[in-house]
Parts: C-alpha cells; sequence; structure tokens
C-alpha cells in the first residue's frame, strides 16, 4: 500500500490522516494498522499521566526539548477524553507546545476518542503503533486522571511516570493502589509548593509497605522533584528515564518480556471487545430497532438480561454466520 | 428464589453476598439480579464524583445524615478501581462514614472491580439495582475522579453532582466538557479556600458558554459552596437536589424520559460487551494457549489483527455454537 510506504517513510500528512481516522473509529485503519505491525516496537514509550493541575503538559514540553537537544525525533500522543476537540487535529490550549510545532522532529497529536468499546486504548495502542512505524525515536503519551482507562494506557509505556505535586498527602492515600503499581518513576512537580517533603516521605512509606512490588520486580521508583516551568529537575528526570530504561534492557530484561506480554495481551483483548461486541452493538443501532428495545426496558416490558441474550444472538447469526 | 425474597425484603446479609459475587463477576449474579429487575426504578439516586482531595466522602457523609433526619432509607456505592479492598466488604479508610455503620437505614457498600469488561459500570449498575430492590428510598453513588469510567457511572443517576474546590481555574479548563456535560450540580467544598470567587465564576462563564446544553435541556447546574467537614451549605446542596428531582418529575419529564433510555442503552451495551467479548476471552484464558499467543505476538511472528479475527471465530464456534 502506497499509503504504509509514505508512513515507514515518516510522511507527516499520511500518518496524521490515518490517526484521525483511528480516533474516528474508521474500520478501513485495521488493514493499515496490520501491515504496519511488524514494523512497530522500535520506539521508546513514555507514558506520563496525573490528574490536572499538576503541570503534566509543561513537563511534556521539557522532555521533549531535552530529547530533541540529544537529536532524538519524537511522537508525542495527548488523549484527553474530556477535550471538546475531535480527530487529533487540535491541541487546546497546550499552548506550551506550541514552540515545537514547526519543528519537523517533533510530531504532537491529540486523541478524543470516547465511546467506543476499548476505544480509548484500543485508539491510543493504534497511534503509538503509527508513530513508531514512522521511525519516531520517542513516543510520549499524556493522559489526564488516574482512572481505569488512564492506567491501562500509561502503561503501555516502557516507562511510566506519575506526576504529583506538593500537599498532595490525603490524596495520595486514596489513589495510592492504583499509582504505586504502575509507576516506574514519580515526579512531584510544583516543587517550590508547601508540602514537598512530607510528600515525598509519604511516598516513600507507602514504596516501603509496599512488598509485593518489591518482590516481583527490583525496580524501585526513584521520586524525582522538579519545578517544569522553570526547567528545574528536569536533567534529573530524564537520567532517571535512562535509567529504567537501562534496567529493562538489561538486569530488568525479564521485567520487560512480562511487561510486553502483558501489553500484548491488554491489546488484544481490546480488539476482541471491539470486534465482536462493537459489531453487535452497531447492527442493533443501524437496526432502527433501538428506540423500541429502550422504550421496552424503561417500562420494565423486559429485562436488560433477557434481551441481551437476544441481540447477542440475532447479532452472531448476523455478523458472524461466515464465522461459525 | 429465597435469595430474591429476603432482598426484596431487606435483608442486608443476601443483599450484602449478591452485592460481593456481582463485584467479584460470579456469573450467578445474573439470574438474580434478571428477577431482581422488575422491582427496580423506585430509589432516586444520585451520583457525585471529583477529584481526590476535593472531601467527597465528607460531602456523602453529610448528605447520608441529611436524608437519614428526613426518615429516608439509604443505600451508598463507593466506586474505587483504585482501592486494594476487594468485594465490598472494607470501605478502606472513609471513617467519617463509620458513624452510619451501626444505622440500619443506611447500607453501605465499596466496590473495586477491575478488569472485566464494561466491569466497573456493569458492577455498578448491578449494585445500584440490588440497593433499589431492597427498598431503599435514596441511593448513593461516589466515584473518584473525572475520567469516562467515572463519566459513565454518575450518569447513571438521576442527579449527578460533581465536587470541586477553589482555586481549580486552570483544572477546570482542562476538564470542562466534561464536567459541564454531565453536571446537575456543582458543589464548590472547602469554600472557606482561596479563589472561591473567581472558581465559581469561571464555571458561570463556561455555562454560558455552554449554549447546546442550555438548548437541549433548561435545567442550568446551580453552583454550590459548602464546608462540609462543618457542615455549611449542605442544607443547600439537599435544597438543590429537591430542585433538581421535581424538575425531573414536572418539566423536566422530557429529560427523565430521554435520561432513563441513555441509561437503558448503557446498561444493555456493557451487559452485550461483557457477555460476548467476555466469554470469548475467558475461553481463551482458560484454553492454557494465551502463553504461546502472547510470544507469538511479542516476537511479531503475527499481528493482533490476524489473532484476533481466529479468536473470535474459535470463541463464537466454541461458546456460541447453540445460539448462530
Amino acid at each position: 500500500m502506497e499509503r504504509v510506504e509514505r508512513i515507514l517513510n515518516g510522511d507527516v500528512r499520511a500518518a496524521a490522516r490515518l490517526i484521525r481516522d483511528i480516533d474516528d473509529g474508521v474500520a478501513s485503519c485495521r488493514d493499515v494498522l496490520k501491515v504496519l505491525y511488524p514494523h512497530t516496537g522500535k520506539a521508546y514509550v513514555i507514558g506520563i499521566s496525573g490528574f490536572p493541575g499538576v503541570g503534566k503538559s509543561t513537563l511534556v514540553d521539557q522532555m521533549i526539548h531535552a530529547y530533541r537537544a540529544a537529536g532524538k525525533t519524537l511522537g508525542v500522543v495527548a488523549v484527553d477524553p474530556t477535550s471538546p476537540f475531535s480527530g487529533g487535529a487540535i491541541l487546546g490550549d497546550r499552548v506550551r507546545m506550541q514552540r515545537h510545532g514547526t519543528d519537523p522532529g517533533v510530531f504532537i497529536r491529540s486523541l478524543a476518542t470516547r465511546g467506543h468499546f476499548g476505544g480509548l486504548s484500543r485508539s491510543t495502542h493504534g497511534v503509538i503503533d503509527v508513530m513508531d512505524a514512522m521511525g519516531k525515536d520517542v513516543v510520549l503519551v499524556e493522559t489526564v486522571g488516574v482512572g481505569q482507562d488512564e492506567v491501562d494506557i500509561v502503561t503501555t509505556a516502557h516507562t511510566t511516570i506519575i506526576a504529583l505535586i506538593p500537599g498532595m498527602g490525603d490524596d495520595i492515600q486514596a489513589i495510592k493502589a492504583g499509582i504505586l503499581e504502575v509507576a516506574d518513576i514519580f515526579v512531584i512537580n510544583k516543587a517550590d509548593r508547601e508540602g514537598l517533603e512530607k510528600t515525598v516521605n509519604d511516598l516513600k512509606t507507602m514504596l516501603d509497605m509496599n512488598r509485593q512490588r518489591a518482590e516481583n520486580n527490583s525496580w524501585r521508583p526513584p521520586i524525582v522533584p522538579t519545578i517544569a516551568l522553570h526547567g528545574h529537575g528536569v536533567r534529573e528526570l530524564m537520567s532517571e528515564i535512562d535509567r529504567h530504561r537501562a534496567f529493562l534492557f538489561g538486569q530488568g530484561a525479564k521485567h520487560l518480556k512480562a511487561h510486553l506480554r502483558a501489553k500484548a495481551l491488554r491489546e488484544l483483548k481490546d480488539m476482541v471487545v471491539e470486534m465482536v461486541a462493537g459489531r453487535i452493538i452497531r447492527g442493533l443501532e443501524e437496526s432502527g430497532r433501538v428506540e423500541a428495545v429502550l422504550d421496552d426496558l424503561v417500562e420494565k416490558r423486559t429485562d436488560p438480561f433477557t434481551l441481551c441474550d437476544k441481540i447477542v444472538k440475532d447479532g452472531i447469526r448476523t455478523y458472524f454466520r461466515g464465522d461459525s
């Protein structure tokens, strides 16, 4: 396919179009991604997540700057399901990244996928693969929040960074289980704010208590204070990323293998969900019967369990006839 | 079924067991929920969401207190996918709610479901139905964060409350699209903190700009400042909830109907995903072939698209043979 050739040669317009189609859930993307797949796996993928207001975009901007200074090319995926902008064209108010807008070594896209099954993480996998196949050295993935979706997304990265700010003591308690499991590096941004020491100590205590992690994995997540706005701590962050990368390709090789398998399993699951459940539900939606079905449910003339059985049965007969 | 009778009579132990099974993904729950379904739809469901640290649990505690003082019985579902506690037995460090622990009029459960397909929102629907069928007047659903999962969950409520704190100016910008669409009431908790006026004004400006919402829906979300820890503003919040309820059952009846249909559709979709994709993937996992399959993927001897086709084909043949 000419399209594939162009993407493999790093053509920005071809890649941007494919990414927009992925975000829009266009079915034909599947064939292109399938051909691109053997060309993926070369980029180093870094995920960064955290609640709004911790300064993720500024951190990402500094990381882009540092990698560019080292001669590396980058793909950047900003995943923001709450963004009003669709289709990867607009980065919203991420103004600080605009200074890289004219740098051909940086390719920035924003995803807004909503409502598909496994849609957000499925799309993100696809977009990372496109940037990887384009030949980018590093792919940065930025997500907002620390929910299950975001965790699923950032853990597809080789190195997962969780960004916090000082004074989140109680809040860390609330989210500790999730973030302790996934973080390879903690950044405490806005480190000049009150409460840095307490936040660092709270994190350390939690890491100490998390024995299970220590047993499964000899990597202990470092805690890096930064003031990204002024570039403080960015060198330390980059050096910790390098250290983690060296770990993965050295003594952590077993860990890397487990990571790649977990990533492959998640990707496969998302794909099965999208393929089979997605097709059945789109079929229902296109059948024109949805309104009547919903009325039956709301009026309790039927129950969703009985209905689900029927929809699945009909759907399989209709959409997977040749397969069964 | 005796189990169903006991739950309909409000039996806490029977309900707690069913809820634990729902959270654990036990398949037989389906049959019980199916029989309970016609008995649901009576409880008033209130969703409350917000990022960690905004004081959701304290707000929920105050709301429980207010409803109990008015003689209402409550079910409370705390949805926390990052919680290390499984199975609805433990509420973690939600100590402030413990004062209701011995009140038979309050039934509090915590959910920790992870990893199922549509698992979190599917389980939450089920648990709300159980509490509804038990005869609770009000069901409160608390979720952490404002991601897609949480939005899906809280929007199943009749009244959706989004809790913020002052000084979230820029952060509101980042999440505005998501929260403006779903919130029926905004609470600005910790209202004695600096920045209350700016946060209120920012929200108002955004609400003014969100014309689409105004056109579809004549309800304009009120903004209620609270200091939940001291009970300040709780009366105002309760009164806004009553006002929204009166709106839904009065001039907003069209809106309520649309809401119930949207809820039914989402529930049905979750169920289809869980049934068909869930069964196929569990089949793969139980087949003993997963390790080999993942090795093939990691070594790029195959691609996930080809594999997905095969898994879906085999899965449909195996698990839906009689149906197709």
